[in-house]
């Protein structure tokens, strides 16, 4: 019967963990027990890191709530969900990219025409989004449907506020038969993530900026098509390269160009100035 | 400007954690960021896995409170406690090894004189547990303290238990100046782990065993010595190759034989039959 030393923990705990019913979770926990092994032999982790790595866990779940996701919010700051983005939305290279959900998303946002304005009283500077929905060889989708939302100006989600009776800076907007789309809003601002729980104390230590670039959030989840949950970014906006999050990526970026007041994109004529962004977005088919 | 692709992303968030500020919180994110990147790409983990890897780690911040600790029982139960434990024990051969502290300790227990009985008015068979403490040369530690609690026969810590008065199966017990101590209580019995919370319900997609076999816990601070956390358990108790938390070691068992009524090693006379288990404990010293 042999009992537990230094050098075989890591393989009775493999082997234990190897006994789940299901083989998906055997491969997944039996990973885990190894690479949470590793790292702990790498660093040579001490009692009192250990116990440090145990309450910031803690206070991770404890401050998130259904406002708020700090462990989300720690996944996004290593890295881990953009991996997971990415190794899970292998598009082909004409087709959008993914980029990362983020935890402010709100399901069943009011439908909304061509060239609805979903910053309606919202203080800001008008921004139109146009362009087409299509496939990856150009061809249109008739009314595609893109769930968008955004921060104001201060960088607050809907999703971050108590609740309210309309929706706010959020729409799901539907392309015409042409696939041709127009949003309008308001330009979006770079933001901060949350520094006051345990991943911002964690950042605070390093030299990480903990800014997010100014972005709109896309969903695409048409039928034949791969879900698309992706970010437009303004080109030459602050914190492109150092996204807190590690969001951006080229095909992502576009010029928000400035326009003087006169017509506009949804048929209309801005009695002041605005800015315009033009993206096509490319669906992935289905597999 | 490189934006983030599945290649490259692993060394950009790598090359940003390097920024914290102490060297040693740069090793520990930057292997962390490491290992769990590698982990998501050796298992190719799906958006769905990860959302529930989210879910569960809130779920065990959030399940957890003054008494109770989920992370640690994660720790446990995977092996990591157990590893870190040993890593920063690694005592002589003759002294007696250290295994997890477990989460139900409780700071500043009663002090108690040779042959106390902690265990009073709580059901189960008397038991006493006698022997020295010395350093690794077998010289006695004079007036040791021995830190000593265990769980009643439900399986139930006072930690666990709303706050009563009196200290209920713990105690510091000072050694003589021989070194010699004796320490009444009561015989433990295994117990199952909380399996009502996300540990346990992980657990139970295995064929792990979620006991722990019979043990009573002590701690030694004596000035001069390493600090040493461990417990004794039973021999040939059940579970003693299946404890749930990977804590058993072969020098931590101890025979615990019967006795009639009679004579017992506190000096007085049982009138009902009892259980003697015999250990010394041997301090590691100081480098």
């Amino acid at each position: 019967m042999a009992f537990v030393n230094e050098d075989n923990i890591t393989d009775l705990a493999i082997k234990r963990w190897s006994t789940a019913r299901s083989p998906r979770v055997a491969e997944l926990m039996t990973a885990l027990v190894r690479h949470i092994h590793d790292y702990a032999r790498e660093v040579e982790l001490t009692s009192d890191e250990w116990m440090a790595a145990i309450e910031w866990l803690t206070a991770t779940g404890q401050i998130s709530n259904d406002k708020r996701q700090e462990f989300i919010l720690a996944s996004d700051v290593v890295g881990l969900s953009m991996l997971v983005v990415q190794m899970n939305n292998r598009f082909a290279e004409q087709a959008t990219p993914a980029t990362v959900l983020g935890p402010f998303h709100i399901d069943g946002s009011p439908p909304a025409p061509f060239g609805f304005d979903m910053s309606e009283g919202i203080a800001g500077t008008p921004l139109f989004i146009t362009g087409k929905v299509t496939d990856t060889t150009g061809t249109p989708i008739p009314a595609a449907v893109l769930d968008v939302w955004q921060a104001d100006a201060s960088g607050t989600y809907e999703a971050q506020m108590p609740a309210i009776d309309e929706a706010r800076l959020r729409a799901k907007y539907q392309a015409r038969e042409d696939g041709t789309y127009c949003v309008r809003t308001i330009a979006p601002l770079g933001y901060t993530i949350p520094m006051d729980g345990p991943v911002g104390k964690l950042i605070e230590r390093t030299e990480i900026s903990e800014y997010r670039p100014a972005h709109v959030h896309f969903m695409f989840d048409e039928t034949g098509y791969k879900k698309l949950i992706t970010h437009l970014f303004q080109k030459d906006t602050d914190y492109l390269d150092s996204d807190v999050v590690f969001g951006v990526k080229d095909a992502l970026i576009v010029p928000f160009i400035e326009h003087a007041p006169g017509p506009s994109p949804d048929g209309g004529v801005m009695d002041q100035p605005f800015v315009l962004a033009h993206y096509d977005f490319v669906l992935q088919p289905e597999d």
